[in-house]
């Protein structure tokens, strides 16, 4: 075994902060747990206490910790080859290309390997100005794609912003995220034609031969698992195929089981042109993301050089990591299971919403949820005013989770409640006890 | 052992043609190798035919390939936990950073880890806003940086053309390319001094107040192995003093012991206030990179929030491969047989320059070399003009070298030649005589 010189779990955490920088913080008051263990839905920090991961990590653990199929893959993978360039044919390159076009919606034809989500987010934007020739790039408010300067301008909220003054022709529309929608609709169907059409006219206003592509996560991740109203996707769609634009659906966070379908465009029979993908493919274990791309776009690149390229494209590592975690969603139906599962935390969500004076809204589709905090039910006034908390009552409240075992993460008045999808329906209720403890306390402070 | 339905050559590349996106190439008319076996500095195709790495891939597995430590850290990191969000303290990342920031220039204090070198640069560039206040970015003509949104703006060739229209703010200057330099100098001194000149007049044509951050590759790599003159580092960290600016040194290429020592801007005792790294650290077994950050730097944001992020920082597999692979350069002497090979290569590329006529310039440092090609000694015309090939001539020469088992990548008129550290003083001279043998058919062409 290989020895290392810090075991100690204090020194562990006096080096971590004497010498790592961490992300999304300022570093001078964190308090990191030291981990010593994971396994399944559960990890272990160094006094031994255990915690539900209930928000599999990054939204990226869907097949939970410690997975042996995975870890013998990438064992032997090790063994055989650990590395060599893009430009080689190499086995496991060739099979993780072929299954995830078998489970990827039937248009898609090529996938472009990538190291993460934000990279692959990257390569799509320069994917579609190559290929349509145009330059303006569509994304939404309240979105997250990755913190690269590409993916940070595709970017709808603050994470953005240090990736300012923006690229030119990045234009953002608004989501059409209905809780807090400043009309009061009469039903989805009326809500959803009001933002394609608001949506047509800024493309219009942007010049119809000018939009390169439209992205969007195809359910809105850690801004708040903002599901998209029925018809709503199809809607986008059409409007892509009227002005000759690319659909890119980000499925890096929805992706791979985490709605209850492989894809979430799946959910309402939605096929966009360019899918970006990341985390789930190896749930962590190993680094890995890429888009597929369709036909068409496949074939424009035979004749035309792909100007698009990293070191590490198509890593063997990654690649063995991704074959393996794509044959535990099959062997251990966790697809079916994120769907099935989902219902169960669907219904204890509804009823933390009927408690609750604090919570506001409850999404959710198969395992992928949010809690969204408000200091009044009626006037739907957040717990925290958007981009800023004074009082710092959200990193409040999650530490009162994470004290009582239930990890996850928040941004802006929302929770986020997405465990691995191997989760049982006793431990999701379990859970959720934690929730309900935490949630009552939160009620408290709005008196 | 986990069982591939892809195991012919045959059809391993025909998959890969039929589903695999290709880098920096268009896909119509590729001929990938398809790779079975990788060993020290060789490897072998499905034939059995073997190659020598004389670019060690992407000038990165400087350990050269199936090194048994590395594989059994990555083997053990993955039965003991192979991911934790970047949030956690875990031993093997405090490690890591530790002997990183061991080996390191001593003002540096912090690591902040990501996958690669792109990603590297791109926080790099959002630390050095943030710190600084300022939007401006110097990079320079010539560079390679990195293909996403913001490293691609700050590369000086094609590869930031995908990536244009640029962002507002990132400026061009031009590198002391002493071969090409339009002055005809009486000696590197002048050189140094006109181009340190002409840096600062455009600083001050920019606004002495404006730039955040020069960034350099210490020595520039894939665009031909440009070394700087004496005292050039020495003077744009002078500039960089003078007028508030944070000097960042890009080692992703050059870092780990490729030019004899540790960092490259060792060779000069420059220090510089950021260092981004990525290839070396793990060579290649597993993705990663990361930014070195001074004290002062660490220190702005003890206060100030690090709008920095990705799923994978810290990365606890790529933080075991990094620990080991440090461990091989030391326990190996690694870095000391950089410099002593490097002799023996240099002189050998020496030998080349006198006996071809199509060799206008070799340059060397440690195991980091370029042979740049001509069409005459005198005029220094080049083989291929810049940004064209029509003739296609420059693949057609490595198509040559590659069939005689010498593998490596060319750019523009250049051949990269950068074996791995561990490659001995007989192997150099066997290698090189394949080079000399495909040099003399340059020769022929030129008649």
């Amino acid at each position: 075994m290989k020895k290392y010189n810090f075991k100690d779990s204090k020194v562990i955490k006096e080096i971590d902060l004497l010498k790592n920088l961490h992300s999304w913080s300022a570093q001078g008051n964190l308090d990191p747990i030291v981990v010593e263990k994971a396994k399944g839905i559960y990890f272990w920090d160094s006094n031994g206490k255990k915690y539900f991961d209930m928000s599999s990590q990054l939204v990226n653990v869907n097949i939970g910790h410690g997975n042996m199929k995975v870890i013998e893959a990438i064992q032997e993978q090790a063994e055989k080859m650990t590395y060599m360039g893009p430009g080689f044919a190499v086995d496991v390159k060739s099979e993780l290309a072929s299954k995830l076009l078998d489970i990827a919606p039937k248009n898609m034809k090529k996938v472009f390997f990538t190291i993460g989500g934000a990279d692959a987010n990257e390569n799509a934007i320069k994917m579609a100005k190559m290929f349509t020739g145009r330059d303006k790039i569509f994304s939404r408010y309240r979105s997250y794609h990755g913190a690269t300067y590409g993916a940070a301008n595709l970017t709808g909220e603050p994470r953005r912003f240090p990736a300012e003054p923006g690229i030119p022709g990045f234009i953002k529309f608004f989501d059409p995220y209905l809780y807090r929608s400043p009309v009061d609709f009469k039903d989805e169907e009326e809500a959803c034609n009001y933002y394609l059409e608001q949506l047509t006219e800024q493309i219009i206003y942007e010049g119809r031969d000018s939009v390169a592509a439209i992205f969007l996560e195809t359910v809105t991740g850690s801004n708040g698992v903002i599901i998209p109203p029925e018809n709503y996707l199809k809607g986008v769609r059409e409007i892509c195929d009227e002005f000759g634009i690319l659909m890119v659906c980000d499925e890096i966070m929805a992706g791979f089981g985490r709605t209850g379908e492989w894809f979430a465009c799946d959910n309402w029979g939605v096929v966009p042109d360019l899918i970006t993908f990341a985390k789930g493919i190896t749930s962590g274990y190993l680094p890995l993301g890429g888009v597929l791309v369709s036909q068409d776009i496949a074939d424009f690149f035979n004749d035309t050089t792909l100007m698009c390229g990293l070191t590490y494209s198509g890593h063997p590592m990654g690649c063995a990591a991704g074959i393996a975690t794509l044959d535990v969603y099959q062997e251990e139906g966790l697809i079916k299971n994120s769907k099935l599962r989902g219902k169960v935390l669907g219904e204890e969500l509804e009823l933390l919403k009927e408690k609750h004076p604090s919570v506001g809204d409850v999404r959710y589709i198969g395992l992928f949820s949010a809690i969204e905090l408000v200091k009044d039910k009626v006037s739907k006034e957040p717990l925290v005013p958007y981009g800023q908390d004074p009082g710092k009552i959200m990193p409040l409240i999650l530490s009162k989770l994470i004290k009582q075992g239930f990890f996850t993460y928040t941004h802006e008045n929302i929770i986020i409640v997405a465990p691995p999808l191997i989760i049982k329906e006793e431990e999701i209720k379990e859970a959720m006890q934690i929730m309900d403890r935490v949630l009552s306390e939160v009620d408290e402070m709005l008196k």
